[in-house]
């Protein structure tokens, strides 16, 4: 398949990779793998799961979760608050796959008995420091009235926590430190009130080891990674599975930058803040990298500086602007491959297949 | 319609009104509005400004001028450096509309007339002091040999700029100044190499009138205007013409801060600093109005502080929080109404009806 405008690339082997170092570890913990589908939103990355025995997952929304119901996946957790005005949809899922739901208010709960047909179960949300969502794990009033509400339509299936606020981090021990408290949270819930742990967030699942007391682990990044997790410390550059490949469409040697086709609208506005060289701090909206006959190269040779719309700027040194012509292809490490992913009408593979996924109508 | 998950409402009044304010400023300087379409993607929109006699426009990408071409535009301007990858797909669309595209170096205007099939007028992009692509005007002998390279194949149109760094400014004086030093370095070019003077952003063109001298404007975000354009003061309030009605889906009162079904997917990632009540600088993503009958109202009730994937957040004052429940519907006023709009498969009119966009595929 030839490339003449901005295509996101998938090495399958990284993803395979990450997938069986990620299913690894949840089973020396003996904890169930129920990967989060929102970073890659396609059913042929999803059937990599699957042939690796994976046959749970976690999805962001109503429409996400029919998309992968309707590609076979038959065990779904919507691991978002309960949207009221989607009881409909969610009845129809019911009636066609297991599913669980979130709830952190007795309103929400209200609202899902009343509303939805057919068997749903219910995580509790649990807020272990994001401050997004979820119930203060101290409420343990509200913990237990939610509880109580617990029938055979409408099952409570225990707790779920996502520790976001590891994004923020630069160094393991920020991320242990989040995970230890998260976890001492969780467990005092379940000794007091039983039912299951459901954890999940990228970076803590990559870098630590001890889930045995979780019963399941739903990362999702893990499968792309990215610059932004590569930053975290999740992950080295080479375990980074997708790239986006850009037409070079202008240079301009003489402010070092040369300007692609690759905008806001492929890779999303999502930055992240570093030191130059000289210690100066800078954006990055992505990290080029040289494309290869077989994907890409590892190297970072420049640095996506900004973003408008359609065009990316990278800010390249001397030696490397010199070997860029107009009409060549580059690739782009993006920041964050989720919202990256979801920009996306369709993946091609490193091996030249056109990798389906979900799109919006 | 029912809305159930994050919906962008249009006002066609607003825009119809904004469209028919624009077109005035065109005719009152003898210039022709070639309006830019990457800010609404729709052949529904389009027809909105065809009903009033424009029959030119801009695209910032080749698929864009195919979408566009196969709903009846027959004169497209693609208002980005010549991508030489895609010279079949510009070829093709040659032998159906009136094409222009963007020259900015001899290597691009050699590849072109190497492999561009039937005629192409080409513009020459100026750098009026944005930076991001374009020739500085004073290299006048680059410029001069670029247009003696016309023929009538591949016909030089004129000169094309965007003075971007116009989105940076708060007040008229600045962008004044933007305007006037763009102004003078396309006129001296004007003078000296003929040609036509084609100008567009949407700061420059909603808050200056004298345009006399240019022959076609191009300006697109106007038609919805957003939350930044009413920061740098193009606009009011009650002029922007989009608003997303999104689902609330938890409520924490104790940080006076509801949790919205919209987020990064929905909105983007486009922010903007702003100073809060008590001179303190924060980010906001979108701010929060209450929804109408008949579409929105302009009151500002609550500021997007946050936005992960699916989720917004969305802090308000304690006399409002206590009007908000779980599954109402709220309306957000988007920061970058262009990258907005790019996110959805479709858009809902005030009056209920679907209007139909470009979808990625």
């Amino acid at each position: 398949m030839e490339i003449k405008s901005p295509t996101l690339l998938i090495d399958k082997e990284k993803c395979v990779r990450n997938i069986d170092k990620m299913l690894q570890k949840a089973k020396n913990s003996n904890a169930e793998l129920r990967p989060h589908f929102k970073t890659h939103f396609s059913s042929k990355v999803a059937e990599w799961y699957r042939e690796r025995g994976v046959n749970k997952c976690t999805v962001s929304s109503v429409s996400m979760a029919q998309y992968f119901a309707n590609n076979g996946w038959k065990d779904i957790t919507i691991a978002f608050p309960y949207n009221t005005l989607e009881s409909e949809e969610i009845s129809d899922l019911a009636s066609k796959v297991s599913l669980n739901i979130l709830i952190e208010s007795i309103e929400s709960l209200n609202q899902a008995k009343e509303n939805i047909k057919g068997d749903v179960g219910y995580f509790i949300k649990v807020d272990v420091g994001t401050h997004r969502t979820g119930i203060d794990p101290r409420n343990e009033d509200l913990i237990s009235t939610l509880i109580n509400e617990s029938n055979d339509a409408l099952k409570f299936q225990g707790f779920l926590a996502h520790a976001g606020h590891t994004y923020g981090c630069k160094d393991f021990e920020s991320i242990k430190w989040i995970f230890d408290g998260a976890k001492k949270s969780l467990l005092q819930l379940h000794e007091k009130f039983g039912g299951l742990i459901s954890y999940g967030d990228t970076p803590s699942c990559s870098l630590l080891d001890d889930f045995e007391l979780f019963d399941e682990l739903r990362p999702g990044n893990f499968v792309f990674y990215d610059w932004m997790q590569k930053d975290i410390g999740s992950c080295q550059i080479e375990d980074i599975a997708v790239c986006m490949a850009c037409p070079v469409v202008a240079i301009h040697k003489d402010r070092n930058e040369i300007v692609i086709y690759g905008g806001g609208v492929h890779f999303s506005k999502d930055l992240i803040m570093e030191k130059d060289i000289m210690g100066k701090e800078r954006r990055t909206f992505g990290k080029m990298v040289r494309l290869s006959k077989t994907g890409w190269n590892s190297e970072i040779i420049g640095n996506v500086v900004r973003l408008s719309q359609e065009h990316g700027v990278v800010h390249l040194d001397d030696d490397e602007i010199v070997r860029v012509k107009v009409g060549d292809l580059i690739g782009v490490i993006p920041v964050h491959s989720c919202l990256t992913a979801d920009l996306q009408g369709y993946y091609l593979s490193t091996s030249g297949e056109r990798i389906e996924k979900m799109t919006k109508n």
